[in-house]
C-alpha cells in the first residue's frame, strides 16, 4: 500500500460519546497520521455487544473509499486471550479484536493479509490492560493510514483461523424461508436476516406473508417506500437500505409499536406467480 | 465555483447516532471529495421533524464559511413525490429534500440557482428507496463540493416553486406581540418566534412582560447575562444566540420546570419610555 | 509556535449534540483555520459540571500532538467577571473560561504563558451574551491554530492567579489513603482519586481492601484485565486507563449495580509484603 494523501480512518466502538475515549483515541491517531480523515461509524454499539458491532461494520464499510482503515473495538475480552489483528480484505483495512466484530467482512470479502499486532514498535510506549482501543488499535491504525506495510505489524495469521460468530442462518425451503430479527434501527424499523439478493422477485410475487410466531402476527404489505404506505397504523415489509428485507411502519418505531427486538423468529412465505 | 482546497461539508439529519447511516454517508463524500472537511451540525433531529431540521439549519448556515455545502436529510417523504433538489443561496450550497427544510434559509437569501437532481450521473449507480442520503443527496453534496456546477445536476427549478413551511407568524401590534415557542434547547431554554430585530429597544424599556397565557404565568425579569440572575427558581428573559427573545432559568430547565414545549403560545407587552 | 499543515482543534463542551451549537462553533473556526482537523473530546460533559469537564480533558490531552489547541466550553458564569483565558501548557493550547476547567493541565504542565482575550480583533464581530462558545472561543482557538501568537490575543496574565478546583485531596497515612469517586464513565467503572502512581506496588501487596463506609462493603479482588474476572457478579479493583484505581464489575455497570457515584467517599488499606 502506498501513502495516500488523505487517508479516510473509520471508526466503530461501544465506548459511547460521554467520555473521552473515542477522542483520545482520535488524538493518538492524529500524531501518527496528521493528515487522516477520521469518519464515526458509529460508538453507540450496546456495551459488549460484538454482533450489533459486526452488523453496522459489515453493512458499511463498502461505502468507504478503498484504502480505507477501520478501527474497531468491541471487545468484552479485552486483555484475554483473544487477539489483536489487523486484516487487509477486500479493498480495505481492519483492525481490532479477532472475537467476531469482522464476521460479515470476513463472509464477504477475500482476505489478502492477516497478522496478529505482535511488534510493540507500532503501539504506545505503554499499553494499559484496559484501554488498548487507545494504546494498540488506534496507534496501529493510524500507522496502516501511514503507509505501514501489514506484515511489519506483527506475525502473519491464517485467514481461516480468524473468528466467525456463530449465528443461526436463515432456513430456506422451496416454499419458506425460518429466520430472524437482525438488527434494530434508529427508527425502530427490523431488520431481518433475509437478503433480498435470495429472494430477487419478492416484488413480483403475487402474495407474501411474513410470519411472526410468537406474535402471531402475519405481515402481508409490501412497500418500496415509506411514503407509499397510507396508513401510520399497520406494518408493512420493505427492503433496507442494508440489503434485507425489514418490518416497519409510517411514522412511528415498529419495534415499539409490535414489541420486537433483535433475535424474534420469523418465517417467510410466498405464492409463485 | 472554484474547487477549494479544504471545502467544508455541513451534515443535518435525524439520522441519530445509534446506526451507521451518517458515517456511511460521509464514507460516500470521502470518496468523492477527499479533502473535504466534515462537520455535523446536528443528527439529533426529531425523526421526521422538518421544522426543527429547518431551525437548527436557519440559524447555524451563516457561521459557515463562503462556499460551504450543506447536506440536510430531514425527510418524512422519502420516495415520495418532493423532489431532492440543490440550491445556492447566498453564499452556501444546500442539498435535500424540497420538503419546507430550506425555509429559513430561503426567507433570508437570495437563490442564485436551484436544480432538481435529475442527472443519475452524480448518485450512486444503485439508488435505493429508503436512504437517499446514502444514495444520492451524499454524492451530490459532495459533487458539489469538488467542483461541479449546479446546472450539471439535473434541471433547472424556479426559486419561487421551493416549498416554504407554514409557520404560524408571530403578530405585531402597537403593544404587543402574538407569537410562540419555536425552539427548546439542550439546556431546556424555550426560544421565542419574536426576534430581537422586532424589538431593538428590549433591553431600554421600563417594563416588558411576557405571558403564557395557559399557564397563568408571567414573567418580567429581563437578564442580558445568565450569570446576572440571582435567584436560580425564577424564570427570566435573554436574547438566545440565535437572535430570538428566549425564556431561561439559572441552572436548570426551564422547559422542564415550567412544563412548557414548542408551540406554545406566548404574548409580549411593553410600556415605552 | 509556526503554523503547522494541519493543526488539530480538540473541542470540549457541555452543550450535547441536540442543537447545532457545536456545529456552529466548528463552521467559524473552519473560516478561519481551513486546513485544521477537529477533534471532539466529548460534548456530553453534564450541563455546567466543570469538575466533571476538568476531569475529561486532565485526562486526555497527553494523547494529542504537540501544537493541538484545546477549545474548551463548560460555563455557568457566562458573561460574568470569570476571564474568557488562553494558557500555552506544556506542548499544547487551551482556550476557554477561566473558572477551574484547566485545573488538571495546571497541576500537571508548566504554564509558558497565558492571556486575557481582550482583543476583539480576535473575536467576531458581534460577541452575543449568551455564546461565548462561538463569538470568542471558537475564533480564538482558530486563530491559535492557524498560527496566531498568544501575546496578541490580549493582556498576559500571571500563571498563579489562574483558577484552580478546591478539590478533597486524597489523604495518605501509612497504612491508608482517604480518597473519592472521582468520575463514572460511561460502562458505570467508579474511577477513585487515588492514582496509581501513588502506589506502585498496588499488584504486589499480598492484601488489599477497599472500603466504601455508607455502603458497608469491602472490595479486595485486584485484576489487571477485566477478562480475568470470572464472575460477573462481584466488584474488583483495576487500574482505569487514565492511571486511577477504579472499581469495576464484568460485563456490569458497577455504578448501577452497588448504587454509588461521583463523590463517594472511599477508604484503601493494605498490607505490605
Amino acid at each position: 500500500m502506498q501513502q495516500i494523501a488523505s487517508p479516510v480512518i473509520g471508526l466503530l466502538t461501544d465506548f459511547g460519546t460521554h467520555d473521552n475515549f473515542v477522542g483520545v483515541m482520535k488524538g493518538v491517531m492524529a500524531g501518527i497520521a496528521p493528515t487522516a480523515t477520521f469518519i464515526d461509524l458509529t460508538h453507540d454499539i450496546p456495551p459488549q455487544d460484538v454482533l450489533a458491532g459486526a452488523w453496522a461494520l459489515g453493512t458499511g464499510y463498502r461505502y468507504f473509499p478503498a484504502g480505507s482503515v477501520f478501527v474497531c473495538v468491541v471487545d468484552p475480552g479485552v486483555g484475554s486471550e483473544r487477539a489483536p489483528v489487523a486484516l487487509h480484505a477486500g479493498d480495505w483495512y481492519f483492525v481490532g479484536p479477532d472475537n467476531g466484530l469482522f464476521h460479515f467482512v470476513l463472509a464477504d470479502q477475500p482476505v489478502h493479509a492477516a497478522v496478529k499486532l505482535t511488534n510493540p514498535s507500532y503501539h504506545l510506549p505503554t499499553v494499559s490492560a484496559t484501554f488498548q482501543g487507545r494504546d494498540l488499535f488506534a496507534p496501529v491504525g493510524a500507522h496502516i493510514a501511514a503507509g505501514c506495510q501489514l506484515h511489519e505489524l506483527g506475525e502473519a495469521l491464517p485467514a481461516d483461523t480468524l473468528r466467525r460468530l456463530d449465528l443461526p442462518q436463515p432456513v430456506q425451503k422451496s416454499d419458506r424461508i425460518e429466520a430472524e430479527i437482525a438488527y434494530v434501527d434508529h427508527f425502530g424499523n427490523l431488520v431481518t436476516s433475509i437478503a433480498l439478493a435470495r429472494l430477487p422477485d419478492f416484488f413480483d410475487w403475487p402474495l407474501v406473508r411474513l410470519l411472526l410466531p410468537r406474535k402471531q402476527l402475519i405481515i402481508t404489505e409490501r412497500r418500496r417506500f415509506f411514503a407509499d404506505q397510507g396508513n401510520d397504523a399497520e406494518p408493512f415489509l420493505y427492503v433496507d437500505s442494508s440489503g434485507y428485507i425489514g418490518i416497519a411502519m409510517r411514522n412511528a418505531s415498529a419495534a415499539r409499536s409490535l414489541d420486537i427486538g433483535r433475535g424474534e423468529a420469523v418465517t417467510l412465505t410466498w405464492r409463485h406467480a
